[in-house]
């Protein structure tokens, strides 16, 4: 009864959007593993580790367009860099912390391929904001708790927060580190109580990992006090302590 | 350059949580797959395919649990059948459709396993809302479009659509579809243009995948002309038909 999974080949000359999952490599799928085994040219951000990057081909060329540590590309160079790639015939993975489709900005890279006639694929990955957390223990619904959960980015100044916080029992944010104080102001104001639960999950699914148990009333002192380095996934809301974190 | 994926061993008397994906086999984790490689007994739901299935021993014992076609088990027999198994010292392979931390109840099966004190590891999935809408072409967040997402059950009465309706521009719906004729309604009601577009994705990312592309005014009608069958996720909200769906 046991079988293999059939998976695709890699056309030369396309490109595929590739999620990558929160950093444990256990967590990428078959299809990014397939991916990594055929990619001419991988395309990676900052998120993607040594050892997922050493799944693919030993001859494959890997591209750092991190957002990190100087050397920094736009989104727009990213996105042309995937077309001029894919035009010399190579087989282009690019491969993304998470999902691509979940704060990932896979869809503008998407359309701009799409716009130069360049063939795609979407392979979808495991999103730090529900897969993160659950290695965090931390689920992130819970039927005594919420039937809907609400995910945001934390660094738009334009997102309306005190609507956020009547829309749904939990919120997670991404990208939140450095306004989480003035979010959790502002959320406490549209009604949360002070003693929410907060988690704040740093290095997801990695040995590296580490939980900031705290509250939307305590959160800012408390990072202070505890400073902490992104990534980071933020968990506000009534499943956060529901569990026990015992991954057995 | 090429290595593998240092995965955990399967304890006896241990029960894993463990997330399948939204249908399609290539979607697995890397740490699904080792858990199905290692499992005594698959306990899992009616979303998991044949092929899914057939990659576990020949001999591990598969349990159908699955709250379609009549054999339906409560959700206190199913927590309860997963401690009995673990204390027989199996290892116990609970596998769900997506991940069991979102909308999936894992987080009560694992309450229940801890008060018995049966060690449990919890391994995400791609969810449905997210990877099985990336496999339709459907991005879940696109940067002109939205900052922050909600996902919502459908089935809930006590569910505040109109709070939903104002909190993010892009409303996921998982089992949505008795009830999406009534919360469009709200989501009119509530301010939400009758012209705001909606896909159903059913048998989300597997080769009898279906999408039916209409509008928050015309979705009733628009089902009732074309009746589509349970999977389904539903996404509302400009990022539904921003890319056309070309996985080259």
């Amino acid at each position: 009864m046991s079988e293999s999974v059939p998976l695709p080949d890699f056309p030369a000359g396309h490109v595929w959007l590739c999620g990558a999952g929160p950093g444990d490599a256990g967590l990428l799928t078959l299809h990014a593993v397939n991916a990594l085994k055929q990619a001419d040219v991988i395309v990676h951000d900052a998120l993607i580790g040594a050892d997922i990057l050493a799944l693919g081909l030993p001859a494959a060329e890997r591209i750092y367009v991190g957002k990190r540590g100087g050397q920094s590309a736009t989104q727009t160079q990213i996105s042309q860099r995937l077309v001029e790639l894919a035009q010399t015939g190579k087989r282009v993975l690019r491969l993304k912390g998470g999902d691509p489709f979940m704060f990932g900005r896979g869809g503008e890279e998407a359309q701009v391929l799409a716009a130069a006639n360049i063939p795609w694929r979407i392979i979808p990955g495991v999103t730090a904001g529900i897969g993160g957390l659950a290695m965090a223990g931390i689920p992130v619904t819970h039927r005594d708790v919420n039937q809907a959960a609400i995910f945001a980015t934390g660094h738009d100044p334009a997102t309306d927060w005190a609507a956020i916080a009547r829309a749904a029992p939990v919120i997670v944010i991404y990208m939140g580190l450095k306004r989480i104080g003035d979010i959790a102001r502002i959320l406490i104001k549209a009604g949360r109580g002070a003693d929410t639960p907060v988690a704040i999950v740093t290095d997801a699914s990695l040995p590296t990992q580490k939980i900031l148990q705290t509250t939307l009333g305590r959160i800012a002192d408390d990072l202070a006090a505890h400073p902490v380095s992104p990534p980071a996934v933020i968990c506000i809301g009534g499943t956060v302590d529901i569990l026990e974190n015992s991954n057995g």
